[in-house]
């Protein structure tokens, strides 16, 4: 079964709790659960893993490289501000879906902006959780052989 | 069962013909009956528009109030022009998903910018035809009960 | 008895329904018919055309030309984008007095710009169906021997 | 009846000497007479100031709160620069019309930027003495129970 | 022999009327003869089309792939606010020559912006309908075996 | 026992009445009492002066340097359009503190910056009337010996 | 007691060391004493912590959430480039007084701009290690009942 | 004997003792007195005013019309961000010629900017008190019969 | 028989041999002939100028006024940095015309941008050492009786 | 007696015949006379020099290291575009004015901006060939023991 | 032997594998080596260290103040977004020259900026690993008796 | 032996007197002839020239394209203003490196910007007259079979 690496990065292990009206009441590990059997209907083992740490999610990409075929990444707060994620994601060499859980086009104008994207193979931004599940269904189409 | 319009803007009635490298190979007819079948397996009556007047994407939308219940809507080139069609998106009261067969991140800098984005439920861009099945999804989530 | 254009653009068919405490609650039939009772007041023959198609005003705009002593016209969303409605009302020759609904200054800073009010015999702004009937009264003034 | 303010900036007291191609040949006492009887006209009792110093602008908006209804305000060059002007007439809690003789848009971009319009009910420009006419209807209109 | 369209954008249909200082005093009739009597001369089928309507332009340019083998546009004011129009040009696979009347470098500022010149061949301006007249020797060079 | 000099700039004599959920609901008066009574706790002697005028400001200022060993100084809606008061903090030669009763930086963007604060030994923003208290204690420690 | 988190950012480690004459003659720790004893004195228990690294920066505050009724914040470097820290400050839901030690307004204008503030209680800048205090106090004002 | 007026803007009274390395040793009294002198060389009947109210400049500009041929005028503080001094030197109809004592291109950006140049005769900056004096002589030049 | 100046600006002496993808392969030795022959057919008398050197085309451009009715004018790389030459051509009253090879509107941004276009007759860019026989052509209309 | 170097820079050579109602209808040679004139009278040997070359006015400022006082120069078009030169002028350690015929302030918003004068004494603008009497009067005065 | 840090910023360590049409074919371990055996020919000993977390590269240039003479750093991705990292540079003391093994100035524009290099000593950019060669023998000049 | 041309663009002539703090206090001539001696260590025949003239430089990089295998240019003032020099360098197809005596990233922003760097094989900067001797270092890396 193709392996697919689900990457959250800062804030995110805050959800349930932060500002739920932006970003939904469910809690991170919720999420992930959604997303690991969302992944057993695609055909895909769905891991997850969550940092605050710029250097972790680069680390973490990284490795990738030698397990999944694909990664699902939320940068949160670095998608804005990250050339060192951006050029991670362009040196790894599988496809990297960018996500956001708001729509981040209707928020303050620097949210528009990723310095990840360009790098990425597609970006899906506003559905809530179910962004991810759309990510996932997008990495088994650009993997599919 | 639930109706969905399906809008492609300007030029994409040359798919297939136009720069296949960027755009892909399917016409826009074989994408338009992928996603009425796609629509079936999801539930969901999907009806396709092309135009390549604003005015008459603007028209199609405002129509779209009376009988559906979504749009997935490809702007092309007004994506990055149209307050207009910004105006209507946000004016219909029904959720709106922008969708873009290329990943207009990777691109010239004025297609990462969106007019329509902000009125929109969301944005699915990079994934070709696929694009449009992901957005079809998005609906339908948007407007479960 | 003079006659005068009312000139309603993109989305203003939807008046009432769209957004009512940004733009009213009033129809765009309840208001073209206040401002046709306005106009008899003024000693003005009031007509009324509305469009969303850019094309569209430009070509009302230049039939206008011929029967009109002059024109109120709110441009919409195309009034932050369109160089070609600037272009017509300049190539008119007859005064054109730009008008909104809401005021546009206390909104999002794109729509602070009008291509068109360069053009213009002058512009009035956030005065509700209001906007329109000082626009007949600037027209007579404009008009006067 | 109701009392009006009609609040005139610097160099307004030039009128009629002043670049009588931009700005009329009217002056500024002539216009005053104009606005008392259009007042009279429309129910309304109207009182003109004029200063050069945005401190006294400033000082006769805070006194307009105990006795007008509303505002009818030509803020000059003060236009463009003055914030302290628009925390003032976001402070008084009446209503605030920005006129202008000239059509500002059809002038040095710098005019066309008004640091005080988002404060205001709304905004009139282009129509000469007429400006402030239109400005005590919209007054007359905003101001109606 | 070659058949050529030349393409008229907004505004263009008002010409000998609008503003001759700058313009010129021949209308556009005059223009269109004189064209296909100088395509005679070159050996060029002329046609020529004139719409005011974005979308139409883009219908035109899209169905000249199947009989033309080049294009001479002035896109008038699209030019400046058109990426439909730069992207219609960039689909349709044959060479489209730019051309305006007046010298736009000369003019406003934002009149010196092509956002479809780079999908085009080339660009020619300032030289009245000569302008028109060279863009067909410019195509007839373009599409010379 | 040190003097100092508690500066309000424009509007602020409205205090109390303007915009109590952004101003909070203490009047001027009774903000400049707490000062006096904080001031007499740190031994320092306050005295309070409010100036809509800009030139009042900068009068006020240059006579501090002849009896205050520093300035508590808000600027209000001058702090970002005067560079004579910049000029003024400048020329005087007697530490100058800046400070807001709201935190700026969550308004609009025109309020983030400062033309005066380069010139003030440091800023205080956020803190209702304790951004005074703040400001006493900072002038306190500036002037040590 | 109340609990107050204090917390350094990047460099701060080499105060004392580090350019005295921007940022002053004491070490971190001999600050970090005073600045207990300052808590003792306003009856706040203040705990102190610094790091070189973004990414635990944002953990920090986000256990704080659990022990600390408020955060005095120094960004240092980070203030100006990272939004991952002003979204933590905005998840934590306990009130963070961003503070400086020199006044960052009159450095490069890079230093003016904040990208955490917005999400702050306040701001308080160029008072030395004062600013710390200041802050301190800022917290048992904004965090008594 | 032909009358000037020398008008000195916000901050040139502290002349002398405000940042004499930037200003210069002379007070405004004795530079006064030496363009008094220069004026008396010259045949020019020499009036200097100074304010730090730009009302007051706007006002004694003003009324400069009816006794001076020429103004010799340091805005200071107000070159910068003074659209209503711009007006005001625009409608008066005599030379004003702009100087400065330090050459303001050599200090901070915002101080090469001067919104009041474009309406004045000319502007000549750098030479300390001489600025004033080649401003009296160029007077001089440009009111020959 | 009409005189006119064919002037070539930097790097172009390297014609044929440099990037010849992007310039093409004839060298400007047979560019010039070209030229000279088509002034023939054209009734015009065509000498060829080229320096590296902005001062030499600044004096070719002065002394032209003596003897040719025009000039084409390929200013190579100066044409985006030059406001000398752009001086030259307003200065000398007779009508140039700026040429160059390559479509300049498809290559880096800073390309789009002409200093001297304002000062010329028209400009021609795209078509190779065709934009130059175009360019005589477009002469010989500006020029004639 | 002292002797200065008056460097006159590109196009300057065809003043009286250039756009005479913008640069005067003297000539380069008139003006210089009247300059070698105002130099006796002041004491001042004046040697005047034109080029259009950049590199020969670089030449010309660097030699006058070894004979001249100062400089009076008019860099013409190579003011708004020459580090070059004002290396040039920061590299020769003797005093220059910067001197321009019009007021470069009330024309394109290009020529606002000087990238030489940072480096000057000073500048002064506005008054015909007058100007570079003050530039004269001014080096006298720089230059005085 | 002197001692000297060579440290490496993000992504780095995939050298070798990643893009070697942009960074080239040798690994980072290869590299190393060669600058350990070019530092004993230049009486250096080098360290090589490599970290994607911004926080290591703080504390890692932190603690080189105690053991190593000099730094050739290549920031990588942080180049363009890190001031902690400049402020990093600034407060060690020791030389710090910057390295790239591309030309950054031919590739995208957000790669041209560096925040970092304002606090080194030099730049090198281009040569591939030889940039860091070139880098131990600048270190070796500027750390030179 | 391979040849290397050292070119020194406006102003270096005047090293060793011109701001020694800046630049070093070390003749154009000194440097030449320690970079000769350079050369030959390193097998290259080093020849030097410089030129305050634009147009000399080209000349010069285009004849190098005869006799050198490689250049080290200094462009001095000509690196922010020069896209002819940007297109000569572009053109002579033999590896360019751009060098600077001092750390220009440490200087005012417009000395940041390389127009010229582009079309260069890398840069070095910062380390005086040793940053030729990198240049020429890098040029015989670049050029090794």
């Amino acid at each position: 079964m193709k392996k697919v690496l689900v990457l959250h990065g800062p804030n995110l292990n805050l959800l349930g709790a932060r500002e739920p009206g932006m970003y939904g009441s469910l809690t991170l590990e919720e999420i992930n659960q959604k997303l690991v059997n969302t992944g057993q209907e695609l055909g895909l083992e769905v891991t997850c893993r969550q940092s605050n740490h710029e250097g972790e999610l680069i680390d973490t990409l990284h490795k990738a490289r030698d397990w999944a075929v694909g990664v699902v990444f939320n940068p949160g707060g670095y998608t804005h501000t990250s050339v060192a994620l951006r050029d991670a994601v362009a040196a790894i060499g599988i496809p990297v879906v960018e996500v956001h859980l708001s729509n981040v086009y209707a928020r303050e104008s620097f949210r528009h902006v990723s310095l990840i994207a360009p790098a990425c193979a597609g970006k899906i931004a506003g559905f809530g959780w179910q962004s991810y599940r759309l990510g996932l269904l997008a990495i088994r189409e650009l993997t599919e052989a």
